[in-house]
């Protein structure tokens, strides 16, 4: 099986494989400066906390072929400091709710802060090659982790794409799956769609055919049922920011599939790396939610679907409470049933 | 406000709003043939329940029209009424799930078996009015009666379209919401889009704001947070079966409402005419449950969105049991914390 390689850093420039045009088409889009880095982060050409992070630490390193296209060769070193750091803030701004891009955007800013300015372009892609290296081996060890929460079971319900194809490899939620699957042992997979930007039934179904692993589609609206039925015995998602007292924020729709999977006495794991907690904040009401454009929702594919006499919403995520979680698993470990004191333990560790 | 005429039979001719083209376009499709009736019913252009079962009773009418095309005004008074029989056994087969389909064809055929030949056809003709005007009232007595329940509540969310388009009027799960409409008292109406076919984004969010409701669209995926943040504070919808002791069979997506309404503590409320109840089922997982084809989860409005090596599930409706329903609304009052016992009083009333 081979992993989709999400993302690439190549002659400085930033090569990404365009996911909003899976899975009719696998597209790359060549990134050369730190706007179409941000655009590309906005667009979710690449998408995925992790990726997120990844494509944002090498979109800082464009800064310098930024300056290098305009000429201004002779700027000071507090010039070039500064290229640095309004990239990072740019990039920043580019989605609200991941916290790994500011994760990796303040390994960065330290790079810019620290290193003397005739090292600094070196410096900078080293960094972010580090952070997109230790990304893989998160992957992988997130897959050794979660493995045995998977083994026994027959068919396992995921939602969005916490793949492949939102890291730099095997994912998080799917890194599991992964893993079993190198010794043929993978559960079946159901992939709800994760309306409104349909990553389930594109992303997810699509890097999991790829790799030769059992994948169903279905619609958001259905995973209650095959719960009730016993189709699905288990649960696996990502996460987009987790607080200290363990509540998660990830995409939208993942709330109420954490309350079903309670309903039928179903676990629900999320897996994610350490650096997708912020422990700065208590409870998940205190994360910012983004809210998206009324087209997502209102004319999916430029078909316009709800009339335009109706309002709409379009929230990008949800927080589902740390009491619905029965495990969080990270590169480090598995915290079962998380609390403030599990996860304090879990970092200190 | 005007309640949309969802279908009409003029001049012998069955026509209906075609609800595939909806909120795009406004059309209607002209049946002159039984067979054009049974594939309108198939392919949605009229649906909903209620809907379903008036369709398929002025279908039983165009058996005549059928017969004079085809040149046979010599048949015997046998084959006269064998034509009306075949007719109401092929548009039986239109769909499976809907109990009022099979309960109007059922009247069709007592009529046709009790009426002289000479009188069949206008016998016919008429008992297929009666059924519309019945379900007319039905939709103003199911007003009246689940009005109370809602006109405290600041904000309602329904799923699929259980409304005007349903039926014949008001609809089952909007006509309380049309009933307190009349007086400016209507709650705002959440209506969640309903995958795969989308009838709450299509045709609840259109027919309400054509009536001046405030409606607003979601994803299936948004109710669960909006019901944790206080937003939602009831949930109605309509049925295609109820069973002897209260399981509702209704659109897919149906049950985990019902499951994050009572995590929530929300009222669930179920619209329905007393024909929407099949008395001789007692368990809902004895309903036959249509399974429809692929494409519409894969390849919504023809645009491929799940690669062709991903599986696909697509069942149409899911079943809710007795335990999670809150009351059911009939055009006879209001069952509350529906059970076996109270639904035979009901209907012993």
């Amino acid at each position: 099986m081979t992993a989709p390689e999400t993302l690439r850093f190549e002659d400085h420039r930033l090569i990404l494989i365009d996911q909003t045009k899976l899975p009719g088409e696998l597209a790359e889009l060549v990134c050369t400066t730190v706007r179409q880095t941000h655009d590309a982060i906005q667009r979710l050409v690449v998408r995925g906390a992790p990726a997120i992070g990844i494509a944002a630490a090498y979109g800082v390193c464009l800064a310098a072929s930024d300056s290098a296209a305009s000429e201004s060769s002779d700027d000071s070193p507090a010039d070039e400091r500064s290229r640095y750091i309004d990239a990072i803030d740019y990039l920043a701004t580019s989605r609200p709710t991941a916290v790994n891009l500011f994760w990796a955007l303040d390994r960065m800013r330290h790079v810019v802060e620290s290193t003397p300015v005739e090292k600094l372009n070196d410096a900078l892609v080293a960094e972010a090659k580090r952070i997109h290296d230790e990304d893989r081996e998160m992957c992988h060890a997130i897959g050794r982790n979660g493995a045995p929460l998977l083994s026994e079971i027959d068919t396992v319900l995921t939602h969005c794409n916490a793949g492949g194809l939102a890291t730099s490899t095997w994912g998080t939620a799917l890194a599991p799956i992964y893993h079993l699957h190198q010794t043929g042992n993978a559960p079946k997979v159901i992939a709800d769609e994760t309306r409104p930007l349909l990553q389930g039934g594109r992303l997810t179904a699509w890097e999991l055919s790829q790799a030769g692993v059992d994948v169903t589609v279905i619609t958001d609206s259905m995973s209650g049922s095959l719960m009730r039925q016993g189709v699905i015995q288990a649960v696996i998602v990502g996460a987009d920011r987790i607080t200290a007292r363990g509540d998660v924020a990830n995409k939208i729709g993942t709330y109420p599939v954490a309350v079903l999977a309670r309903h039928h006495g179903i676990p629900f794991y999320v897996a994610a790396p350490t650096n997708t907690f912020d422990l700065e904040l208590d409870s998940g009401d205190d994360i910012p939610i983004e809210q998206r454009g009324r087209d997502e929702v209102a004319a999916p594919h430029g078909v316009g679907i709800v009339p335009d006499a109706a309002n709409v919403l379009n929230p990008a995520f949800d927080v589902t409470p740390a009491e619905l979680v029965t495990a969080i698993i990270t590169q480090r470990g598995v915290i079962h049933q998380p609390t403030a004191e599990a996860i304090a333990r879990h970092f200190n560790s």
